[in-house]
């Protein structure tokens, strides 16, 4: 691969706007909902709370009988009834009248506030009330909280655990999520005879999962055309990741099957790890190709796969949270790449300390397990000063 | 339920240390680990990589033959045979002889170092190298990732992504995680009758399935002592919650008979919302009651429930994340309590507007969908002005 074909990696987005990807969606109950992403903007059918209800225990009357109340000179009341959570009230309450009301109980016809319990004196049927109440104290106004054509989500957004709470209340049962299916193609001889263990392939299953989309694992193949043809085209997922082996001959055949076979939109970023990262369209479907390399293929997801399929889905990425601290150790860049380093945090001191975690070319473990966050350079800084003040993104895991 | 018994937030901890919780573990595939809490330290039981290798395409060699090697002045050696990821070179290689090496090939006996490519000739079975390379240059030595005996994970943690990619490297296949079994039941007769919607049970449950608990809907019973004393009994969940009804005579029912039939450990805590969060110990098993609104429940089950399982069984909490603000709005604080505001955050400036959402005893779907975040005022602040600096931590859904 040659260093003159690489990108940017602020190209590869507007690059892969030559792809027009469309998203198939699918209906789930709700439950089966969270984690996925809403297929459309999703409006309250229904006000919330669908009727005027009390948000305390006490007495439900008309507030303006109350204007002159004192403990002293009470007003007085009839009381005609009950309404709970558990059972309505069903009649019409008329001046002077009172309705026993509990937490959650429906407002009757007539009435316009509640007052508390504690400020009443209850005889039999006859209700004293001490204080003055005013219009739609202690009420819940019926659409109080959601009024009819909110917006409980919007299309992309990841549904989580409050959403649940508001379809349920708003009577809303199944709706339609993104169905965002992803195969992953191992390549590699040495991946195939198992001589070499594939901790790649499930990583990127599990870290399609974690963000919401529909792994499929398509196991690996040997480095021919033919095999590589095979599992491409038999495949039935909407994007398929593809990773390279780690061998010698490997990309070769991999690359020179997709250069003569699809429409390259880019192969080579200028980043690091990751600079192999590539993007082809084979039959309309896009076929990304990511390092066989642990590392390497958690920063091309992160920054690559991500951003694109966002870009193409409209779907929204969750929010990253970056934090500052004191670089403890230079580092030098490898100019013309943003670099991706792996830093740890000693936050015992404020501000933190960030600790670049050193690798070789094997880290590929020890960098991962042991990384807090990542800490960018841009491909025209020549590197960062130890005690500069810097900005990590905190690995959200 | 009385004020005076109302503990402190801070008490809670210290309180629930006077029940000692078993934790019960089960053994999983790795595959299926993701997102569980690793039972005990995990130690790699051997170095990873597991032979030395090469980090290049090159030609391992005997470093010392190269010490004078220049582009003019070359040393030469003898190709005797590859070393691939794919197929290891089995013999033994002596000074004056290369093996041509791929990258991650085995390093082969007698060589200690790889030149690259780029820096030979090669011609039939011979090779001019014309560099110097010093001892270990280009490669990946056994154990220099991972040393037999690191720690991959500690007890408690909870397994991402990358644990897998470790697990997977050094050889582990299964391990043992925390079975953190949860059952939720709901009472009340309106919520029974299905008057009124019951959205906080499959709340709770997609919450704890989110935090890496394993939930169980036990359903909904009546307010009264036999039906709830049967569904605990009935249960085989090592921990229940309970949510309230939310009727008038409903809590009753449920705290006399944890009063009359449980050890109470505290029952009312200073918080707002959440206020009625209780947790009592029956036939030795936890019975936390949390409030059947969905916002008040989600309040008690981050600051009560989640820190108090976390004590007794030693899974690490996520980590939180804060960004800071200026309160746009003033906040009044019931003094006595610890307050738990939900607010907005308005990113388009910097520092962000913080925007506490206005609430009304009903607000219970509006101010969970749209709150990026918790603002704290403790139980001795009366409240927090307009244009202070203050500090929210953002949920991380």
């Amino acid at each position: 691969m040659e260093f003159k074909n690489f990108v940017s990696l602020e190209d590869t987005l507007e690059l892969s706007k030559k792809f027009k990807f469309s998203s198939r969606n699918r209906n789930v109950p709700i439950l089966n909902s969270i984690g996925h992403y809403s297929f459309s903007d999703i409006y309250s059918p229904d006000d919330f709370p669908s009727f005027s209800k009390s948000a305390v225990d006490g007495f439900a009357i008309f507030s303006n009988s109350t204007i002159s109340s004192t403990r002293t000179n009470p007003s007085y009341f009839k009381i005609i009834g009950e309404s709970s959570p558990e059972k309505d009230f069903d009649g019409n309450v008329k001046e002077g009248e009172a309705v026993k009301i509990y937490t959650g109980g429906k407002m009757p016809e007539g009435t316009d506030a509640v007052v508390m319990m504690e400020d009443t004196e209850e005889l039999n049927k006859d209700l004293k009330v001490f204080v003055p109440v005013r219009k739609f104290q202690n009420v819940s106004l019926r659409g109080e909280d959601i009024k009819k054509g909110f917006k409980i989500i919007g299309k992309g957004e990841r549904i989580t655990p409050p959403h649940l709470v508001a379809f349920i209340e708003v009577g809303i049962k199944n709706i339609e999520v993104y169905d965002l299916s992803v195969g992953i193609i191992s390549t590699g001889n040495e991946i195939v005879s198992g001589k070499v263990k594939n901790s790649t392939q499930p990583f990127l299953a599990e870290f399609l999962r974690w963000n919401g989309f529909e792994p499929t694992i398509l196991g690996s193949v040997k480095d021919d055309e033919a095999s590589i043809k095979n599992i491409i085209e038999s495949s039935n997922n909407d994007i398929i990741i593809i990773t390279g082996g780690t061998g010698p001959s490997d990309k070769d055949v991999l690359s020179n099957f997709l250069e003569n076979n699809a429409v390259k939109i880019f192969h080579g970023i200028k980043i690091r790890p990751a600079r192999t990262t590539g993007l082809y369209i084979y039959n309309e479907k896009p076929i990304f190709i990511v390092s066989g390399l642990p590392v390497a293929s958690l920063i091309a997801m992160e920054n690559v796969f991500l951003p694109i399929v966002s870009q193409w889905t409209g779907i929204k990425r969750q929010r990253k949270f970056y934090e500052r601290g004191i670089l403890a150790r230079s580092l030098v860049n490898t100019l013309g790449f943003r670099s991706f380093v792996r830093v740890k945090l000693d936050r015992t001191v404020d501000p933190p300390l960030v600790y670049p975690i050193r690798v070789t070319g094997s880290g590929v473990i020890y960098s991962i397990l042991e990384a807090d966050g990542i800490l960018e350079m841009g491909e025209n800084t020549e590197g960062m000063m130890e005690g500069e003040n810097v900005m990590v993104q905190i690995l959200r895991w």
